[in-house]
């Protein structure tokens, strides 16, 4: 479908069908209808989820099924990352009215969006969270704070739409002759600096692997990188490596 | 409960036990905490009702009956009413984020508030209508309207909720122990990155030198580091200049 206009909404590991089904309810509410699922825990299709969509049946058949989060915003450009806990980690976090004037003004500079959404218990791991742009909490009651999946696809999605009539924000600038990176060549440049990384000891020992390559992962995230600077920091990873005694045609 | 200052929520004739403990969830989750039922359809209490909740059971246990809507509003001054269709009565009609306002501004000057929720099939009757100030209509995708009582009750609680309270999350997560760096602590990174990069060619040709450490600062500049990314980029540049054949020694 056409619809770059619109954010995706990726629903990472979801566990009850009925959540899943109430998410594209919701969705659709608010004129959202592209979803994609990282490994459900269940078969897809799902009876819970048709049943409980409430003729939201086309978001369901629509959506596509992915294996890793990773490979589900590969092509997207911004990501927003909901989250009822505070993270040990460095990201502007964004109330869902913030979120949705975010999501329209990526838009309106051709920029693909999406939101992700994590497990019913236990929300996003880290590493989800790492690939993020920006963090989303729906303000809540301190002393009630459980609040569903669907429900707050619900909330995201409601501000979303109301967001878009008003939704006359300039964009953002854009460095003439270049584009967003999207996340696929931004996780080949991860993938290139940790492999480098991996190879001079720097992400020495194991146990401390993970978090180091997400702090990592999170300078570059937040830095919001255009192509031309995904290729300008591969260059410098080349450069730094291939050292001082080598000519310039020594790649 | 003292509460005078929050609005009842006033569900008439609702059908669904799971409907009725959803809402109490979503009431509690923005801090509305009086339901009235006008005649239930099934039993009360409802065990559906309290299965669903999630924790809300104090809203269900202390949720009040009546045979008759006029029973339940008797005591209020200002009585919103929730409707999917546009009625034939001159009444103002709210968006959720109106009627939150006027919520407030009635409870500011000592008057007691209430919202009206219909059966979850036929929503109000007109004789309950008649009795509201005004009516609350929820702006949804107008080619998939149908949205349920819960989440009705969710989306009001929520603007109820933000145009009450200060409603903040944090502008920006700051980790344990880390603080923003100084301008002084960047300044050397950059030093420190273009040395390596002179040494390497990779800055090459001079006269485009002043343009390329320009972008790269920008980068860097963007990500708002704080100082022990600092610590870390800097021992990125050490750890791939030394590169895979040098012990750790070596620097």
């Amino acid at each position: 479908m056409p619809g770059s206009d619109r954010p995706v909404v990726v629903l990472v590991e979801p566990q009850l069908g009925e959540n899943i089904g109430a998410a594209a309810r919701a969705m659709l509410n608010f004129g959202l209808d592209e979803m994609r699922l990282v490994s459900p825990r269940d078969d897809w299709p799902n009876h819970q989820a048709i049943n409980t969509s409430s003729g939201a049946e086309r978001v369901l058949e629509a959506a596509t099924l992915y294996n890793a989060t990773e490979d589900a915003v590969a092509d997207l450009n911004y990501i927003v990352a909901t989250t009822a806990r505070l993270r040990d980690m460095v990201k502007p976090v964004l109330t869902p009215r913030e979120a949705a004037a975010t999501l329209h003004r990526a838009a309106a500079a051709g920029e693909r969006a999406g939101i992700l959404f994590g497990r019913e218990r236990s929300g996003l791991h880290n590493d989800d969270i790492a690939r993020a742009d920006a963090l989303l909490t729906v303000p809540v009651n301190p002393e009630h704070t459980s609040i569903n999946l669907a429900q707050t696809v619900l909330l995201i999605g409601y501000e979303w739409y109301l967001a878009g009539s008003a939704a006359e924000v300039p964009a953002e600038l854009t460095r003439k002759g270049s584009q967003p990176a999207s996340k696929e060549e931004i996780q080949y440049l991860f993938e290139h600096l940790e492999s480098e990384l991996d190879s001079c000891g720097f992400l020495h020992p194991p146990e401390k692997r993970p978090r180091m390559v997400r702090n990592i992962r999170n300078i570059f995230t937040r830095a919001r990188l255009t192509d031309q600077e995904v290729r300008t920091l591969r260059g410098i990873i080349v450069g730094l490596v291939r050292g001082r005694n080598s000519g310039p045609d020594d790649v």
